[in-house]
């Protein structure tokens, strides 16, 4: 009953046979591989965007960082949500690769709202020199509550960024997730919602080690290169890492493995929902969270649950009628027998 | 009428005179002066602290950011305030120099809460890795409101981050006139309040371009000096930045000078006060935030009065009876007659 | 007939195994697996180093950057030879993660010449706050050019290091081709022979993406986890990076795989110099250096031989009998067929 | 008998009366006051550029190392001489604002020889992604060994610069001195000779601490301003800068002084060749470098002549007639009777 984050599940079968494959024989090393070619063909082709670039990485916050970098100068600011994947969780690798200044806007559901940005902006143009200028907006989807924005509300919100002049990231560490929940078009949700670069995220969904980093923008690829080699994250052997990505983005596979995981993550949502559970997030992706008591939480983890307690500042324990939050996550290999056997660990039913 | 910041105003007499006198015939360059060798000397007297080391800058930014930089590793948290002057006025140069991340913490009067201090530690011990760890914590006294923290708001704060293995930074640019406004003594403002290290500013009170950091535990200095260096902070005439600091800390010219900015701000206070003019801050120092309409700032505009709208943020334009707010400061060289003339422009009284 | 580098083979078929093997089940992420512990006991115990901390990352780059940065304070200089892969072939990483600043040294077959780095460090003592000061010494063992230091050169030279207060990297890209050579043992020629840090790399030798930097102080390790989240590089699934390490350290592989590689550099080694082709370098790895004709470059690259011409800045035309200088690296996968072949392509013999 | 260096020396009367005359009454901050419009159109005026834009800062580290950041990404190579101050003593100021790495190339005198520079250049083109590129060249004119380049040397180096595509970068620390010896004008010794940004000192030559950083290339500002208050150097009170810069610059001062250091230097260096004392380099500006005995060197020190060791990692005792190399600078205010009494003390003559 692991259901602590999807990164703690295996390979899928169909990669970790990629892999294999692409040992048979030498290859040129650093991309300039049959694999990465394939790749990028077959991200122009599922996105509709001829022109686009595809750099691939193996950890999601190295995409995150080195996109980041590449939309923006030192001296300005990348707007992010306060609950943001790259605010709470990469130890300030954004600003590392970036040299700029994480500024933290609010807003329900890990979503950035409009009214925030808006805020920002003018206090990052008002302040001359003295204040770093507007750098780059940086949006999930989904987002780190596994929650979505409509197509408008991104629209919305990349207009507010380019009418600033600024370029807009988008966090896909779960975009299939996504893409399987609403049914929109990969398009649709990142450039023609406004994205300038997506970070396209495979590992928590059936790879190894697998995370593309796409540019709408071709003119950014020279700048992207140069920065991947500098953070040590050009792959000698990256046929590999390519053969992960190609095997994911095949026949649908991508679409099928976030599928999967979602409906992994209804199912767990509706147990509880008919158990009295507190569910506490749209249910966008594969991530939920719930509030239990301390006292059921000591039950589920004596029963061999596992899961995260979020946030991790909560005090660790509590008394038995005490409310605790914790996140459940399910992935590509989550079975409807282990969510069952979760659900009866939560006992009534 | 000018009130838009100590910074406007000139250079004391006294330490002009200091720059002219230490001109005289040729002397060691970068800091093996014996100009910076008095002032070391003199601040460890003034400040009780025999072992501190004093290195001077020219800037507050430079001072405020190097100091930082001693405090913390590049993967940690420098907590400072919402309003503060090295989130909103340095332009990323804080994080430029120590690579920490600037991490916010809201407060009344611009002072941050204990509360708020013990909820972001916990956030960082709790994150593992994956978050930035505690770094340092940042004050500022006077803050940039013009309030002050008491010497136990100070304690509390300071034994805090102490406590999480952080080191303390203190912004006192306008540290003279929080001594001028209470009485303390430097050592009971500064380390024996639990600062490690003092930025004490002497440019936006009569100095042409002079800050002292002050380090109370000598072990930092190596690291600070080269540090200086590399930031290209070494003067190689430092026997003029010396000389002004050295002149200002003499015979109590620093407490004088910032006694009369503080003096100038208590009568514009009184005079706004009995004309029904709301002034929003407590008076800690020289700086004083008033609520006007844009009607009256238009009038006072065109008498020839010259203030900051804060913050910047705000619309420069709106209707006649609408709320605008201000900042009006008063220097070492405002006169009387100056805040009499600007209160006269106010009208009423 | 690829002879361009020993990163354009495959994956060595047990570590292709292991990581199939580790896709079975759950695992905890970022390192906290069963593989990754197992991966740290096997080090201790090879490298007869009980308190050593050992930390995955997939790219040799990162490995020697991050080891670096471990190393060093920002305002240092870090010694490494001319031909260096720190200097030469990692854009910039070194200097990117640790600020500092790469000095370089010369010394015959890229081996760093003890005078020379005296020379460096009398430099890096007198320029005081001017200059950067002495940080950290870079060996690489094997060098850039497949030659080998002795045990004794290692102690020489560390020792020079040490007596400077500065710490040593050692680059391990080709440590195992440089045991197998020498039947030296794991720790005398890291630890013994004065590394601080060996940046152990198995993707060149048989693994996927897996390389193992051995910090031999363990006082180093909790800086080291701060950065390489920071730069990246902490894997989600690290369980797949460990298990290539630990069936690499298994039974004696790594050893077995690199002793291949080096017998196969061998047997080219003679057929061309007994068809008269001068090999140039001393033959201490994997890696060889040849003289040959553009003429004859012209036929071999016709008749399909791969390899690189070093440097590359030689220009890659020239007249039928002007000399050019080429590279030829044998891998795990290299077979005494490919080999003759590619002998019988220089013709002769 | 000071000769160490020209910053040894105070500040010209002329300057100091305009720091006196600047501090009457208030002005504006951060460069928008009347003083540094005024130095603006003056450059403007002396160098024949209406379009250039200046921008002031108080130390030639910081006037270097922000013009170097302007002009070339962090993963790129800056191309300098291996005896030139931005690499013997900036302490990594320029990589610590540029994140570029700092490359050597040889040359006699001090000058970068076009040889070198081109094969480097091979290099950075020829590594791809591996190898930092191509990013700017950096020629100091006077260079640090006191000797010129000629307007054709620089036009040599700074067209194959612009070739491969790399602004150039003039450390004018003496480019006063370097007017005063040629006659050139400013501008064919600047931008007609290929430099893209200048930084003209006048701290060295009669300044307190003022240096003008020239672009050439007006679309560079913003991204220098930003830079500039991101590292601390934009100065509150920067009319008093500008007041010292606009007095250097007015009435042809800052070539008198420069010319004045200049014929001390020559004095110096035709009595040293009359007393038979070798005079190493060529004397372009007010640097001279000759060759002592350890025994001489005694006895000038005895007798109360100071100046530096050259280059500081030479032993500073020695035997009797073992050779030195010593430095001797002249400034502003080095007199006649200084020289002479500096000639007696060597004796002979």
């Amino acid at each position: 009953m692991i259901f602590t984050s999807d990164n703690a599940a295996g390979i899928a079968p169909e990669l970790l046979a990629a892999i294999a494959k692409a040992s048979e024989g030498a290859a040129p090393a650093y991309g300039a591989d049959p694999w990465s070619e394939r790749v990028e063909a077959l991200v122009r082709e599922l996105f509709e965007a001829p022109e686009a670039r595809v750099f691939l990485v193996a950890t999601g916050t190295a995409a995150n960082a080195l996109a980041l970098a590449s939309l923006c100068p030192p001296w300005s600011a990348i707007y992010g949500h306060e609950r943001s994947h790259i605010e709470r969780d990469e130890c300030g690798a954004p600003e590392f690769y970036s040299g700029a200044k994480l500024t933290l806007i609010g807003g329900d559901q890990a979503r950035i709202s409009p009214e925030g940005l808006r805020a920002r902006i003018r206090i990052g143009t008002s302040g001359g020199v003295h204040q770093v200028g507007n750098g780059a907006l940086s949006i999930s989807q989904a987002t780190e509550l596994g929650s979505l924005y409509s197509l408008e509300d991104l629209r919305t919100l990349t207009t507010i960024a380019h009418e600033a002049g600024m370029g807009v990231h988008m966090d896909g560490t779960r975009f299939a997730n996504a893409l399987a929940r609403t049914g929109a078009s990969p398009a649709e949700m990142s450039w023609r919602a406004g994205a300038d670069i997506l970070c396209l995220g495979a590992t928590k969904n059936g790879a190894m080690a697998a995370e593309a980093v796409i540019l709408f923008d071709p003119a950014r690829a020279e700048e992207f290169e140069r920065r991947r080699k500098r953070g040590g994250h050009l792959f000698s052997k990256m046929r590999f890492v390519a053969a992960q990505m190609e095997a994911w983005l095949t026949d649908g596979l991508w679409l099928r493995l976030a599928s999967h995981a979602n409906g992994m993550a209804e199912r767990l949502a509706e147990g509880l929902r008919a158990r009295g559970v507190p569910v506490l997030n749209e249910l966008g992706a594969n991530i939920l969270f719930a509030e239990i008591t301390y006292g059921l939480h000591r039950r589920l983890t004596a029963a061999g649950a596992r899961y995260y307690i979020e946030p991790p500042s909560q005090s660790e324990t509590g008394p038995e009628h005490a409310p605790l939050t914790i996140r459940l996550v399910c992935s590509h290999e989550t079975t409807e027998a282990e969510v069952d056997a979760l659900l009866r660990a939560f006992g009534g039913g």
